[in-house]
């Protein structure tokens, strides 16, 4: 089955499709699904083996750099729905990931920017040396495309067991207040507004740097280091403006609808310096304003 | 929110219907639902409650007997798609489950009995004391709704234990023959087909006598044994016949659709005496004729 898996197409109706796919084709309760392609169908596609026959074996080959950094290594599996961000999903394991960075080769700029993306997240809140590889190698990983050479093995590998570091004692989100959540407080609403302009990994930058303008609002990061994340975040050729993460209600909007899942709570993942985090969970209003103004002023520099 | 819950809406349009409730009620991500119902309800209620942001916790509160002895215990959740039985769902346990079998006294006597169809399968197939007591107790049961006195408590118990047993060591059913799938295995599209007619219950009874029969002709029951099965399914007023049970195609159909959840294997559980079974997993089309043919026999004595 081929399936054009934007995220328009990671919906209700098209969990359905794939669901009638394997009623049609007679899947039996242990036939392994291959599921290869981007995050959207790892996700979609995943979904839909968690809950066919309640569940039957699916195997995961991630061919875009974010899925390879992202989508691989977790088990949530998801479906938008009511025009929410995976409103609808399991915690469903494949039975195994196979990785291949050579598929990033076929990938365009832009989309391997957006795979960046993640990783720039983790190396923010949790990975100094890995920042400093980005900052060091950006130029060179977005040109020759994650191919040749250790930089891009040292900085995928580092991606995924810092991810892997935090997402194995927490498989089922018994804990809500987890550090990858870092850029996905105020974009989900901002990034299905925006579809198809804005994708994820971009979204989930522009939040990381709002939270990054967030903490020096609270006082935990100092200017200059600010400014290094915004410079680091441009080299990497990642968006660092965007009008609607300056416009108060949308922020709020999207915080609210954040906190019914993360059970009331904020639970916001801010940088404290480079490569640490602090949880706030106690953010006023006046404070989003104000970051909103700074990471306004931040893009005039 | 109050839901037809019958067998025609425990589908995938109500499953929508039922997230979009949780939706625009905006529920927490670790805010229970209470779900007040029976099988049809707890199961499709359920199935939303798993995949609802990757799972909210949920209470069931069974009102039926059918319920209290089946639903209550397992930790299936699902919905019928594609006009198969529960073809979508999840292996999701409430974080309680509340009984009071005073629920029972509020049931008509045709849906008490589809209660105890369920019952009366795991007396026939491991518990010959359950069964003795049924065949004791059948009229005592059915005219005082299960209210007064010591015997159905210890009906109502014996099938949870004995459930329990089945189900607890094998949760997500990583092992496909179990003898809790006695009655299941040629009815699921018979009682589609039957919509509301046939009962859950009533096609799982059917499905027990017809597979006592196959038993018999496999020489695993003499005939007094699979007669007094028959006799105690009369005495509980369950029904003893169905023309579709004597329908080669159909039975072989419902088989070959059943083999698929099975993962390709017949694993079909047939009584060995009263309260014992054995696993068949190479019956013929010769023996599912020949039983079709017992059956309709046993109809006429």
């Amino acid at each position: 089955m081929i399936l054009d898996a934007t995220e328009e197409n990671k919906d209700w109706k098209h969990t359905d499709i794939i669901l009638k796919f394997f009623e049609d084709v007679g899947v039996l309760r242990r036939e392994a699904i291959i599921v290869i392609g981007g995050g959207v169908l790892l996700d979609l596609v995943g979904f839909c083996c968690s809950i066919y026959r309640r569940g039957i074996p699916y195997v995961k080959v991630p061919t875009t750099l974010l899925a390879i950094v992202d989508a691989s290594v977790g088990v949530k599996v998801a479906a938008n729905h009511f025009n929410r961000r995976n409103r609808i999903g399991a915690y469903y394991p494949p039975i195994a990931t196979l990785l291949d960075k050579k598929f990033i080769a076929t990938q365009d700029e832009r989309n391997i920017v957006n795979g960046i993306a993640e990783i720039f997240k983790l190396a923010v809140i949790k990975d100094k040396e890995l920042f400093e590889l980005l900052e060091a190698s950006a130029e060179q990983l977005i040109t020759e495309k994650f191919q040749f050479g250790a930089v891009p093995v040292r900085v995928i590998n580092s991606a995924i067991t810092g991810m892997i570091e935090e997402l194995a004692p927490n498989l089922w989100e018994r804990k809500l207040d987890r550090c990858v959540d870092f850029g996905h407080s105020f974009s989900p609403i901002i990034e299905m507004q925006n579809i198809p302009n804005l994708q994820h990994g971009e979204a989930v930058v522009l939040d990381c740097l709002f939270s990054s303008c967030l903490s020096q609002v609270r006082g935990y990061i100092d200017m200059p280091t600010l400014q290094r994340i915004f410079k680091t975040a441009n080299n990497l050729k990642l968006p660092t403006f965007h009008i609607d993460f300056c416009n108060f209600d949308l922020l709020k909007k999207s915080l609210s609808d954040t906190m019914k899942h993360r059970n009331g709570n904020q639970y916001l993942p801010v940088p404290v310096g480079i490569g640490n985090y602090k949880m706030l969970n106690d953010v006023t209003d006046d404070e989003i304003k104000a970051s909103a103004e700074l990471f306004e002023k931040l893009k005039n520099e």
